[in-house]
């Protein structure tokens, strides 16, 4: 019955395709074998309960492979109908072009570009292995058979495209140090690769690659033999160390252009459909379904994981467990922060007291943790505690953090703002996917002087706020600070947290609630005559400018504090006038790119920002060249207000 | 006397950090003995010819290690002076805090972020291998020693956070298929990263993952072992593919917390550096050189590579070389553009005359060249050829490009634009270096539809307009891509092409000239009622829309394309005023984020664009969907207007 589910997968979804006209046939026709075998005899689900804490994740990180999906979920039972798969690639169907996490029950994250996928899983292993040490079944529990109430494991689908891509070399190293042996990769090896063959582009020895990153590995010569493919993972699943599985497949298998890249993206034409089906042996008409088929496949699965599935449902009561509320207060700290401070130090000290209030807060650092000081007190050991190392891996830093946000914890992860670019890919996911990610970018601007323009942010503010549904803070003081965490973790917010590794001193006026806004008054006039919105460590210093103005000049200007540009366009019209009037000069003071500034203020002339890359200098040296440094910046003010 | 120049250098990077009260020591006492060998025994250079075309190309990928490498050109006769040591990390100095390309003669590029070195230098030893191919040297010419006027070598210094960045992966990864034997990587390897030690965050068998990618290694046990170095080198240079030479140091050799991460980013204290000096034997006043060590490390530079370069000169003039111009003309192509076409085909037929005009003019794709067009002719098999595959490698494609434009060639890669993400750091060096680099990204709006949301840019475009220095074009029409690279190519600059994958029709009124004002008008009105600004695909659509306006209402709207709309603000204010002239409404078209346009506006209710993800669907579907249809478009004009 096995090659009867496996060909009616494919030719479902090769139908799926040539319905939508569009999509990928070849990976459908290649890989049916691999996904039916993992689904069929491994993975453990329940259809009824798609959201079961402790299921076998499986990540097709080749997301262009949806069709493949969609049509063994729909095989297997998980709620997707025929006409689910005639709506492929449809707006508003469960079956979009490539998985989106929320949308078809049974895709476990949103994949599409390459290599994301492989690098969030390794995030997800982590987390199953966290969670089986920290839920421990205690040893009076009823059931003894298993030995945490979390045990789950973490398959991959993955193509050559995903193994090109340094983000899964980044994850994957860092997997095999960490020893994640639930985590399982099915590497769909053809040869292929959109362009062409991969001969002469890409000519990696997998095996050898792997095992030099402590990798376990296994071979399976021919990807279209179930017994062989089942066999390779029930061996990987007893490995010590993760897994790569490499299935020798041939694109588009069956199809007149197998074996090219032609069947890559391309749907089949009639002729070829026709054809194939009969190899197939599988009805002529389209989105034929076998039920006897697609009965058979769900039975397998319901027989293994519902044994699993129930004796979970015991432990979680013997257990007393409930999934972690995610929500805090930082109102009351137990620590006084009333003093001149880098905010990249103040930032370091509120997250030791998040960590206490939230148990499933965890991240760690690009290898930047001693300079960014987002750093959590106990150091992941043998899977107990929650500060990672993640090593000199921005990109694979974001992935796993997605990883970490899709499986129940608050994750976060800190560099240099100057690297965010680095893990820009990342960063959209987490969006894309609204998750609890929290990104800590310290060094924010040109003041970190001495190591030069590579290492001045410029435009990585703008950029960041550029994406959506992303919660961008660049906060003034440690007051702020509390409150953007309390936005951010409350909202369960992707977000990201700008900070200065400047000294700045508590402000009077700031506020933790008005934070909420985006904006607020934190200099107030008696007798307006002009407003500066400023952010970050230049709020303290518009807040002197302005002092210094109303000394010399008896000019009163208002300086509004806006920790979050977005947010505070948000807000009511009512609220954002009667903080920012109309009528008014409107001066911006930020030191990076004066883009999406431009909306405030009468012309650029009033935007002072900085639109070059930087110098390598003491920071004195660069505010002055840069013309930045506060007289500089007084001087540029006063003659604007003239 | 190599021990008495490799401590000279190390004393000499030691106070420079030291007066400079920043900077790496670790490096500096941990890899001197490597790049002393190397410059000394084997780097063919001419001090007095610093740009030489066939010299040996060195990159320090490890930037931090900025202070070794000034240490080391000071002690071999490039033109540095101790008063330049003495200004390490200062403003306006020849010594800062990261190598930069331009600013410090033998600084073969700019370093700094971890793993750009390393991949850029793949770029240059490509570039060698091109060059030795086009230039070989004729049977009859008088020299025969040399088989080709260039054969130049490009040596890397890294180090363990290089080779934990994907990117380094990527870049070594396509190395191995190209063969690039005229690349040597010396891996200063010492279990050491800026948090700590590797153990646990970083494992690789880095020996046995470079043989995975068909690399040669070699391992020298005892990286202060000078004929060790000098013999891997050697040894190197004859093999028949890339090189890793994995050299075992300790970080901060001698100083009392060498094998630490406290000696990496943190300068030493007198004591310690007083303690260093003895145990180096070297004077303990500040900036001590020994004129002798010094003398005899240039003696060395000088006899071997003087020969080297006599011989390049006379063959020079053998050859008639000369420097290839980078100039165009596009006013007259070979084939006839009127006519309805998707802009990434227009584009692939514009590269073709391109190819014709510019020899060095070369580049590839991220595995995308069957769907960007962005294909040259002549793919590049045995050095030979002009388009290169890149694999599914986008951001080790960036720095490649640099690598080649760093070595003479006019570089190009593509890819989508929603994947410009993938190589945001290499574009950022790119524009930061200057360099004749063009980024071609493709499906460039949510019209390419049923891919979903991973696939659809949004935030990218607002993104690269962020850039310093970078020179982004959305061309309306092939005329304006004709106009767009005339403009990128004759001032060299780095720059994007973002383009349609829709068919457009050629529009009267664009034109080639124009796109050098940046924006300008395409529907001349009589009696001007507002104005619509737009780019690449849109325009047409704006066209039409103003046309129907005046159809249905007799409302006359003027239509202006702007294909950069950094250019068009850098024109003086007078033409900005005759193009878009004050007093009138002015709405903006674009399918992507409004940042940066809100100073074109009265206020964001005139942005048509997008600011949230988009959809799997089709085209029309989409547009529909996201408000983005031509009805939808249409019906907010006119209320807009109203």
């Amino acid at each position: 019955m096995d090659r009867e589910i496996v060909n009616n997968i494919k030719s479902l979804g090769i139908d799926m395709i040539d319905k939508a006209g569009s999509g990928h046939p070849g990976i459908v026709l290649g890989a049916a074998s691999i996904i039916y075998t993992l689904y069929a005899k491994h993975m453990n689900v329940n259809i009824d309960d798609p959201l079961w804490e402790n299921r076998d994740r499986f990540v097709l990180s080749a997301g262009h492979g949806s069709a493949l999906l969609y049509a063994t979920l729909y095989m297997a039972g998980f709620n997707l109908t025929i006409d689910d798969l005639k709506q492929f690639r449809h707006i508003n169907s469960k079956t979009p072009g490539h998985p989106e996490f929320g949308v078809t029950e049974g895709v476990d994250m949103s994949t599409g570009p390459l290599g994301q996928g492989i690098a969030s899983a390794v995030g997800m292993a982590l987390a199953s292995k966290i969670l089986n040490k920290k839920y421990e079944i205690p040893k009076k529990s009823k059931l003894g058979k298993e030995q945490s109430l979390f045990d789950y494991n973490v398959y991959v689908l993955c193509g050559d495209g995903d193994l090109m891509e340094g983000i899964s070399y980044e994850a994957t190293s860092l997997a095999g140090s960490l020893k994640l042996n639930n985590l399982i990769v099915l590497y769909d090896s053809n040869n292929i690769s959109l362009d062409g063959k991969t001969t002469g582009v890409f000519d990696d020895n997998i095996i050898e690659r792997f095992k030099a990153l402590n990798w376990d590995t296994i071979q399976v010569k021919d990807g279209t033999i179930i017994s062989s493919i089942d066999k390779a993972i029930e061996e990987a699943k007893k490995n010590a160390k993760p897994t790569l599985i490499e299935i020798k497949t041939i694109i588009g298998e069956g199809s007149i252009n197998e074996n090219t890249n032609l069947v890559h993206g391309t749907p089949l034409d009639k002729d070829d459909i026709t054809k194939l089906k009969l190899k197939l042996q599988i009805e002529p008409e389209e989105f034929y379904v076998n039920k006897e088929a697609r009965e058979n496949f769900i039975n397998q699965i319901k027989e293994r994981s519902l044994k699993k599935y129930d004796i979970y449902n015991k432990q979680v009561e013997d257990f007393h467990y409930k999934k972690e509320e995610i929500r805090i207060d930082l109102g009351n700290l137990s620590f006084d922060y009333n003093l001149k401070e880098s905010l990249r130090v103040s930032n370091g000290k509120i997250m030791q007291e998040i960590e206490k209030k939230i148990p499933n807060f965890i991240g760690g650092s690009a290898d930047l943790g001693s300079s960014t000081k987002a750093v959590l007190h106990d150091t992941l050991n043998n899977f107990i505690g929650n500060n990672i190392n993640f090593g000199v891996r921005e990109h694979a830093m974001g992935a796993i953090l997605n990883g970490l946000a899709l499986n129940n914890f608050y994750a976060f992860g800190s560099t240099f703002l100057a690297f965010s670019d680095y893990l820009k890919p990342a960063i959209r996911m987490s969006a894309l996917m609204n998750l609890p990610v929290t990104y800590i970018f310290t060094h924010d601007s040109i003041n970190i002087g001495q190591d030069g323009p590579t290492h001045q942010p410029i435009e990585q503010l703008a950029s960041l706020r550029s994406i959506p549904n992303l919660s961008v803070f660049r906060p003034a003081d440690a007051k702020e600070i509390t409150g953007c965490w309390e936005y951010i973790i409350n909202n369960k917010k992707p977000s990201c947290l700008i900070l200065s590794r400047n000294e700045v001193n508590l402000l009077d006026k700031t506020d933790r609630i008005n934070v909420n806004y985006g904006g607020y008054i934190v200099r107030k006039e008696n007798n307006l005559y002009a407003i500066i919105i400023s952010s970050g460590s230049e709020v303290e210093l518009s807040i002197k400018i302005a002092n210094d103005l109303y000394e010399m000049y008896k000019i009163d200007v208002r300086v509004v504090s806006m920790p979050n540009r977005e947010l505070f366009l948000r807000q009511s019209k009512e609220y954002q006038e009667e903080i920012i009037p109309k009528g008014y000069r409107v001066i911006v003071i930020e030191p990076g790119s004066k883009q999406g500034w431009e909306g405030f203020v009468y012309s650029d002339k009033y935007l002072i920002t900085l639109n070059n890359f930087g110098y390598s200098g003491t920071k004195d040296e660069v505010f002055d060249k840069m013309d930045f440094s506060y007289n500089k910046i007084l001087k540029k003010v006063i003659k604007l207000l003239k």
